[in-house]
């Protein structure tokens, strides 16, 4: 038995190993290649993409799985040995549903509709996206077909990112969330303040020495990894001892601080995994939705918490001395709080992040179940966006036309994001029971017990559970809006005037 | 046939895409990668490699390329499709006859002597490498038995990289080079200068600007091209239309500026093959020697000459005010043209350098024609080289410890370098008849024209021909080390006292 393992797990590293060096190569095409490289770039991530696929499908994948029954059986749940058998067999299933052909199909249109929603985007064109846009939910539509165990369609999308989260758990947490949230931020999103300063200048040199200053505090250690420029920041690793964390910078804007955490976050995680599981499908983070539990706790969570800031701000002052000069911490704080309706997702607040998230959910789900006609997406968008955030949409290049997602066919993908900032709190809440003075070891500029304990906790299982056997793990019970919830609720009401 | 066409292409694009990903993460790792990244990029190295040789020696490939022996033959000789499968042919009748168990024992051993051989050398201790060159010698009699088609064992080793290319035509081509060199090296190789300034300093960043100013003239262009600081100096490519260009600095040398020349003359050949050709096995410069002809061109024909140094100086001199403030042109164009017998083969001059090569060759015939045993091989080492170069060995560091290529078992490889130096001038009596005013476009910084003439008759045709043919083709005749040794003669007597 042994033996097959072994034969399984080599085949399972060469998959792994092909995967991981599409990876780099997608890293090199955005933050090294030179501009003329991409047609062949891509034609070589397509060559090792179907050869990964191909060897991982194979009906010779299937007969060692299930060879492999009763030595799975035999072993402890927990092992790393029935850990892969038993991920590896729900992967490899999953996999066989699809066929080639719809799969290449998808990824032909992703690649055409996504220059044709960039110009629908800049010319504020919905109508020339529409026929696309129909196409991938008709593609998407078929893969759904695919399956059958279901409740309901959007379970089928909804697993591909979060797998076997349910679309009715989903709902329901949202539910609890929105009924929430949209008071307080009607409340709180009326708070203003003078936050010109926030405009720089922002030294580019300075950002990035400061972004590596705070997160080699967190953990970034330049043996094992490095932070380059992207136009799309994200992160990305070959292996634990090797990841490759992307930022952007420009000098009106700090946001590149927040993108820093938000990706190490990422980084921490990878790089956190069981080295024991090296080259295997369960070297990596777990989901969508508890990768994004790490990014956000570490940039938000930790990054624009006021412990935080009572050690780095005398440091932060001193590195941007002429948009800082002037500012006293508390404003900093408050500016970098600030709740604030507005059109961009990837521009918002803590706080209304959650709603464009809860908007793009339900429409798609209305997509999925018919009861909205692609062509009034617009329409149905815009409204939404008023009942939720109080201001009206001015055009589809701001409203449904912002995000890239739908034209590559990532319905399912947008609640993670959510999810992740639920689940961090509920992560937070169990880190702070068991270190108690986390706050002051910040204020210290201590970082490390947290770390570790994340790394212990969390970072060091990999794939080895499902994504609710991981939470339940590490926060003892299923997934649950309220202490996010309590947690914006203090945080910010405590800056609404009294 | 226009299918079965198609299918042999796209099955050898494949293959072409897994090696050129090989590449990229090559590169990636000597240039890019955290250092504890080491361990599982190898073992992806291994699993691209393992699944691209696969791919390639299966013998579907074998079917499809004798199912095209009509559909060749139809075609024009010079035709990208008739080519394609001749050379398809030749590579996959090479690489079936070895068998897998010993190109992976092959690579295992030489991965197990790297590390020893570097131990070895820094300690200057050839008796803890020899039992690993004695293995490496032992493989590669293994290798020679797996081929019959040869007139002697040596032919072997040089066709993995000189394909086609015969021990008694090198033998020949040398014996005539060392006949004219040994005398010319003891009359020239004792004119003394005062070459003090040569320590510089340098600074780095002045040596990476002017390194740029150079080659870009050259035709190194950001669109398609990196240029990135490594150990070891090399060139890769993932398309002709991305290039990644190494180097390296040092503040007390300048040697940099030679290394950017010699490193683009790699780049400019691969980025001038055919588009047409892009991921066929024939995108790629045709052999070592070829590619090295560039590399030598361009660093020292072009680069260590009169006409370019005309053009550049006075620029140099200003990027260098504290190295080069009080020394004249003429003092500068003797002392990186001086020549001066040394032990380190990277270091040599331009001339030295072919006896260093020539001690290398003659060797490794006696290694495998076992006429020197491995145990004697420092003593044949050192006499030979005072014998040729006039100066005693101080130890087996500097001596026959220097390379490594033999612990990796790259016996044949040496002479391609010296092939590359004399094929350089016969292109470049090519080039001059066509364009008798290079020197006067040199003085005017214009090197488009010699750049255009090379791409249009060597660096276009790939790999289409044999490297004899393309010889034949780009000079009109096979290789000839006259010319060369006319070169050297001019240039070195006129530096030597009347």
């Amino acid at each position: 038995m042994q033996g097959r393992y072994d034969t399984l797990k080599e085949r399972l590293a060469q998959v792994h190993d092909l995967r991981r060096a599409q990876e780099i190569l997608f890293w090199d095409q955005t933050v090294m290649m030179p501009p003329a490289g991409g047609p062949v770039r891509s034609a070589q991530l397509t060559t090792l993409d179907r050869i990964a696929h191909e060897l991982f499908v194979d009906d010779e994948v299937g007969r060692m799985l299930e060879e492999l029954r009763p030595y799975e059986e035999s072993l402890p749940y927990d092992s790393d040995e029935a850990s892969l058998i038993r991920t590896s067999r729900r992967d490899w299933e999953k996999s066989r549903r699809v066929p080639a052909e719809l799969a290449a199909e998808m990824v032909g249109a992703a690649a055409e509709a996504h220059d044709v929603w960039a110009k629908a985007r800049a010319e504020n064109d919905f109508a020339l996206f529409l026929p696309h846009l129909e196409r991938a939910v008709e593609l998407k539509r078929r893969y759904i077909e695919c399956f059958d165990d279901y409740d309901e369609p959007y379970d089928v999308l909804l697993d591909d990112y979060e797998p076997g989260m349910r679309t009715a758990e989903v709902r329901a947490v949202f539910d609890d969330l929105k009924r929430e949230l949209v008071p307080l931020i009607a409340e709180v999103g009326s708070v203003e303040g003078d936050d010109a300063f926030m405009g720089g200048p922002w030294p580019v040199d300075a950002q990035h020495a400061f972004s590596l200053q705070v997160i080699e505090k967190f953990g970034f250690d330049p043996r094992y990894m490095r932070l380059d420029v992207t136009v799309h920041p994200f992160a990305a690793s070959s292996a634990t001892h090797d990841i490759r964390l992307t930022t952007r910078y420009s000098a009106d804007d700090i946001t590149s601080l927040f993108t820093a955490m938000h990706e190490c976050g990422h980084g921490l995680y990878e790089h956190g995994v069981s080295t024991r599981l090296e080259r295997t499908p369960l070297c990596h983070g777990v989901s969508s939705a508890l990768h994004e539990s790490q990014s956000r706790m570490w940039e938000n969570t930790v990054g624009r918490s006021r412990p935080f800031w009572n050690h780095f701000y005398p440091a932060m002052q001193a590195a941007f001395p002429e948009a800082l000069g002037d500012v006293d911490q508390e404003r900093w704080y408050r500016a970098i709080n600030r709740v604030k309706p507005s059109y961009i997702r990837v521009d918002a607040d803590e706080a209304t992040y959650n709603l464009h998230i809860i908007l793009r959910f339900e429409l798609e789900q209305e997509i999925f179940a018919g009861t909205v006609a692609l062509k009034d997406l617009p329409e149905a968008w815009n409204a939404r966006f008023e009942e939720y955030l109080g201001i009206p949409i001015p055009n589809d290049s701001v409203g449904v036309l912002q995000d890239v997602h739908w034209s590559g066919g990532g319905f399912g993908y947008f609640p993670t994001y959510s999810l992740g900032n639920i689940i961090s709190v509920q992560i937070w809440e169990r880190v702070l029971a068991d270190l108690p003075d986390l706050p002051e070891q910040f204020e210290a500029g201590e970082f490390g017990q947290l770390h570790e304990w994340l790394r212990t906790n969390l970072y060091s299982l990999g794939r080895k559970f499902t994504p609710q056997e991981t939470l339940e793990r590490v926060v003892g019970g299923p997934i649950d809006a309220q202490p996010y919830v309590r947690y914006l609720k203090d945080k910010l009401t405590a800056l609404a005037p009294a």
